[in-house]
Formats: structure tokens, sequence, C-alpha cells
């Protein structure tokens, strides 16, 4: 049960110049469903990525990262089924060969193309059935792909997850579509959280890759289901050029500003989707620290407060427990924390009102206020640390039952 | 439903020389619970503590960590109910009134009280109640009072946590008793992991306090149930010298050796006793690391995979899930660390199996020995870094539908 998120609507999924997307059914791991995804970037296009920082980062992560050092990548390559980590050599060997073949398919060299997987830990990735599967992928590509591939890249995601923007660059429209899935590692062994985005603008590459590094800082880095790092977990940004704006190139500049503001709109979009389709999830939650010495600390606070399993469960229950939540707070590993000059707020999109100052509950508080408060699906903890001007969110959900039956589940 | 765990047997708790414990029902919470101990020491009996690195930590922790500089402690005052955390100044001068009120009791001075809270946070502390209810407690200490007091204690731990061992220590025998009560952050606010051991050796303050730290290092400080800290921790070492030894003052001494080796023993027990109560849990799980560059950065392995619900909720099902583990490995901060050099083994108390090496699952494992090792209650999961000689082990439990129903229920 998704919290307040629907399958995107597809007349609303702009296409991006340059940018082709194709599907197939190739039977990686189970029959009758679309996994194989190939996405053909037109010619000039620059591509920047982020990448897992689990050290045992997937075959196609190591790919990945050799070729975009290489440059002049052309094409993605997406399957779902078996995520190809934790194998070692015949890993790495199975995504070369499914780059070499995807690009003999399109004419490309082997490093212009990017390989993701997702799906399965420690099995073996089925290099027959994928490359089989991909001169029906190539047939498909089109303009107007971005619903079905937003659709073949999902795991155990209850939804798609897609987002559009345009926004003017200087006497152009700029065109932003990303596509996204699944958050932290997801149910039995089915890994990754995968994130597209996709825009025409023309844009130097020292300044894509700045900006992959910050929108994933503000958007899929500042989420969390269960705390769980995955092996694959990578974000792709790509700048066609296909808009015909005056190419971007200084970071101080408005058409900068501009860009910037949109892709980072689209990613934490993206992002929060992942959060709102976590598993079990029934409570969409916003941990906003401010008042910190350093963006790093505010962080710490966020995290400590949206992993803490007793701060879930109790946002599950639409319990408004304080206790908790300052407990967090303080095991948050900032060392000379004054908690007497700390002030949280809890609120929903309607009210908000303040739960703790003076190293405990404030006075104004009235439990009743926090109970009508919890009721609503979406909350927001805001903690005001009072000292210094810092300030970071992190989005999470709640811990429910049904978190614990999706991965208690067998995997078979 | 604790794992393999049984209420003490109260024949087998024995006396420790210079230690007498009294309890009582003093209604801070709820009627007809004993509530209140009172633990006496005689005189020139050596006290050393250590407590929770929470910023928030409690009223009581504050007034300890002065009362303990002061040294010559002579008795230890214990409420559960009311944790008097988060209740700022008040909450401090409600715990020094309650040690004023025991030492005037006794004949002492305030300073020589320590005072521990367990219960709800952000509730004030019943100082009055407290206070009615100490001529009781006084008037119940006896040295057979172990076993009450390990339930007084108590919270919402489902048994009682006590263990006895003794030592040879020259001619001497010592005697060491400790109690323990509820891991991590308990129900609905119910904070705090509670520790008292007592010996009757007789050791120099130096020493003592160097071996609350170790043995709360090797014990309490091993454990984990859900990874949230709570603010009341507390572990006390206590050294009566009532044995009659000569007083051990050397760490390379064969005496020091010996109390050392008990003293760890018991705390090790204690602390395993909480994890096999800890919430909803149905497995035992020892995380053995070794063959890491020093200790901590094995810790931090441990406790990557002893936190990861993906882990927990795997071993409740019986799962022998390896891509969570490896993953969780992955994480856990070790930024050089060689997974294709990793080994992990799965065991338990009859039969152990190589599971993953060279970066991926073993060629020799069989997923039906994973099965079938997996149905036991009692799990080891052992990993070899192989980056040099340093160990660590940290022990948790599974992660079951009971956590959350049990932390989900509303507070009343």
């Amino acid at each position: 049960m998704a919290v307040n998120l629907a399958t995107p609507n597809p007349a609303e999924l702009l296409p991006v110049k340059g940018v082709r997307l194709g599907v197939t059914e190739a039977g990686i791991r189970k029959a009758n469903r679309r996994d194989l995804t190939v996405i053909e970037l037109s010619e000039g296009s620059r591509v920047a990525g982020v990448f897992t920082q689990n050290r045992f980062c997937a075959a196609p992560v190591q790919v990945c990262r050799q070729h975009l050092a290489g440059g002049a990548i052309r094409a993605l390559l997406i399957n779902t089924g078996v995520a190809n980590a934790g194998t070692g050599e015949p890993g790495l060997a199975a995504a070369n060969a499914c780059c070499a073949a995807l690009a003999s398919a399109m004419g490309l060299d082997a490093g212009q193309v990017l390989p993701f997987s997702t799906g399965v830990i420690l099995e073996p990735l089925p290099v027959d059935r994928l490359v089989a599967g991909l001169p029906a992928a190539v047939a498909d590509l089109r303009a107007d792909g971005w619903f079905d591939a937003a659709h073949a890249i999902m795991t155990t995601d209850t939804l798609a997850k897609a987002v559009s923007r345009q926004v003017r660059i200087g006497e152009r429209t700029v065109t932003l579509t990303g596509i996204s899935k699944g958050a932290g590692m997801i149910k039995p062994n089915m890994a990754t959280m995968l994130g597209f985005l996709a825009c025409d603008a023309a844009i130097a590459q020292d300044l894509l890759d700045d900006l992959v590094r910050e929108a994933a800082d503000l958007s899929f880095n500042s989420i969390t289901v269960d705390g769980d790092t995955s092996t694959n977990d990578s974000f792709i940004l790509i700048a066609t050029g296909g808009a015909g704006n005056a190419e971007i190139a200084a970071a101080d500049s408005e058409d900068y500003r501009a860009l910037r503001a949109a892709v980072i709109e689209v990613a934490v979009g993206l992002a929060q989707a992942i959060v709102r389709d976590g598993e079990g999830a029934t409570k969409f939650m916003t941990i906003a620290v401010e008042g910190g010495r350093d963006r790093e600390e505010c962080r710490k606070v966020g995290y400590a407060v949206a992993h803490s399993p007793l701060v879930k469960t109790a946002f599950f229950a639409s319990d408004p427990n304080l206790g908790r939540i300052l407990a967090a707070i303080g095991y948050a590993g900032i060392d000379d924390l004054d908690v007497a000059k700390l002030r949280v707020w809890l609120g929903n999109p309607d009210e908000s009102v303040l739960v703790a100052e003076h190293g405990g509950r404030a006075a104004s508080y009235l439990e009743e206020a926090g109970s009508r408060i919890m009721k609503h699906a979406e909350l927001t903890v805001r903690i005001a640390l009072a000292r210094g001007d810092a300030a970071a969110t992190v989005w999470t959900c709640d811990f429910s039952y049904d978190y614990v039956k999706i991965n208690a589940d067998y995997r078979s």
C-alpha cells in the first residue's frame, strides 16, 4: 500500500529529445514480464552517474564506472530478475558480454554501453536469454517509451515511478523526465535502487558531474526505508543537448541555476516515490533538521530518527512517542549536543506543534494535539539544534507488520 | 518468548559478602508490583560504573557520575515505572531528593547513594511515593535478596536475569552475583538496560575502573536488540572486599586475571540474557568477526549485520539469506575491504558450513545445508575478514511480527 502515490499518467511523461526507450520480455528470471530495457542516447549526449558505496558492489556497477570514465555513452541496458552481484569474475564477464552484444546490435563500441542489473543476488546472470531479448528491445525503441520503461525496471515496487518537468533555459524549453525503482534492499534478495534522469539541455561535462552528485545527495541519498544499502544502487543523469540551448558552462549562471533546480525537483520526486512505495509503508515521514553546525551533523540526526525501529513502529501506530524521537536524537553521535537548547515540532500538512524544548516535553504540548496530528499519512518531524545555520532533510516511511511479513517470506 | 532462557534458580544465586538487598511496592507507576530496590554495600566497598552515551542521558545517570567521582558509595537505589529522563532541572532535583531520603534512612551522606531509574521517559518522578516506600525496602534488606531484586528491576522483561559464579583468588573463594534487565529501548517509552554485578573481592579502585569498562565492552556493549541506545543505560561493578583476599593491585597478576575472567563471564551471561529476552525474539544470533585490522572494524561489521532489519527478518524466517549478510558486511563502512578475500560461515551448535568466499557463494555450499542449520534457535554467523588478527563478537536476536506488535502498541 503506497502512501499518496499513483501510477504516473502516461500523457504527462514528456519525451526528451535525443532519448528513445525500448522494452521486452527476455524471461531472465520469470516468464511473461517485461524485464529488459534499452535506453538509446543521441550522439553527443553527456552522462554522469553516482553509484553504491557498498563494498559488495555488483558487476554492472564496476563496468559502469569504467565505461563512464571513457565517455561517449550512447546506450543504457537494464535488466531485472538477477542483480549480477556477489558473482565475482564471471559476473564481470557476463556484464561485459551483454554490453558487447547490445553495442553490436546498435553499431556502437561496448564501452559506450552502461549496464544495470537488479534482482536476486548471488545468482549468475543468464547472458544467453538476455542477449536473445536485445533485438526485440532495440526494435521497440521510441521517444514515448518512458511509461513502459518505468514498469519494466520494477522488481517488488507496487507502482511505477516517473516524473517530468519543463524549464526555460535562455530562449529554449528544456524537458526533463526521470524514472526510478525500489528503495533499499528489497524483498527476498531483490536489491537495488535505480534512478535514470534525462534532460535535453546542453551542459558541460564537469557541471553535469557536479550536478549528479548534488542531486543525488539531496534526493536518493536523503531517503531510507530500512537502512540497508544495496549492492547495485545507481543514479544516472543524462543531458542530450537536443533542446538547442547555448551550452551551460558556468556554475554561477542563471541557466545552471534553473536547470539545477529542475533536476533536483525531479530527483527528489523520484526518490520520495521510492519511500512512498516502501515495503509495508503506511506513513510518509519528513525529518527536517535545522540549526546544525554543518549539513553532515544534520543528516546524522535525521538518519538516527529515520532509522530507529522504535520511532518507525510508533509512527505506524500513530503514537506521538516523543521519548523515542528524543532518544534517537540523543544517540545520533553529536558528542557536544546541548539537549537543553533543542526544539522539536511534530506536524502534518494541516498543523504543526512544538513538542519538546528545555530537555523535555514542551509545557504547551498536549498529547491530544500529537495524537490528532499523527493520524495523517504525511508527517513531519522538525528538529532545531540551535548550533548553527546548516540544515538537512531525510525522508522515510514507517515500520509495519507488512514490512516483517514481506521480508520474512521465503524466497521461493 | 525468550530464547533458551529460564527464571534463575534462587538456590543458585549466591550471597556476596558485604551486600544486602531489599525490595518493596512503592506504587511508582502501577499498584501491586515491586518497583523499588535498595542495595546496601558494606563500608570500604569499591564501586565503578559505565553509563549511556546518549546526550539525553537521564537525571539519575548525571547524579551517579557525580557521586561516583566522590567515592565511598554505600547504597544503590533503583526504581522502575518512571525513567526520570527528559525531565530537565526538576528531574535532577528529584533524583537528589531521593538520594538524600535514603541516606537519611541509612545514616549516610546523600553523595554515598547511587540512583537508577527505568520506565516511562518524559514523566516526572513521583518523589513522594518513592520516598514513602524507602522504609519498607530498607527493612527488607537481606543477603539473599538477589532473586527478589532481579524481579523488582524488571520492566517489560518477561524473565528475571541473574548469574552467580565463584572463583579462587589466592587462598580465598570470591563470589560474584549479578542481575540485569531489559535491552535497548523497551516497550512504549520504557527505557534502559541496567546491570549490577557485585563481588566480595578486594581490588584497587583503578583496576576496578578498568575492569568495569572492559567487561562492559565485552558484554553489554556487544549486544543489540534494535539498535536504539537508551537514555538510562548503566552497568555497575561492586567489590566489597569481604572475601578477605589480599587486595588485587596489579593488572598482570594471576589474581587479577582470575577475577577478570569471572567478571567478564558473569557480565556476558547477563548481557546475553537480555538478548535472549529481546522483544519478540525467536532466535539468538552470535555474529563473530575475526581477521580484522583492529577490534573497532570487527565491531562495525558485526553491528552492521546485527542491526540489518533484512538480516534479522530473514533469521526470523529461518531463511539462509546470504545476499543480505554479504550486503550488510559491504556497507559496514570499511572502505578498503577486499570482498574477494572474505569468508563467511553459518552455524548452529551442531554444525557449521562455509557459505561465502571469492566475493560470492561458496561452490561447496548447498542451500539445503543452510536451511537445516537455520532451523536451530541458536545461530552463529562467523565472518573472516582476512586483514589482520583482531576479532569481536556481537550478540543479537531476530526481528519478528511480535517486535512490531509490542512496539506499535499504544502506551496506555
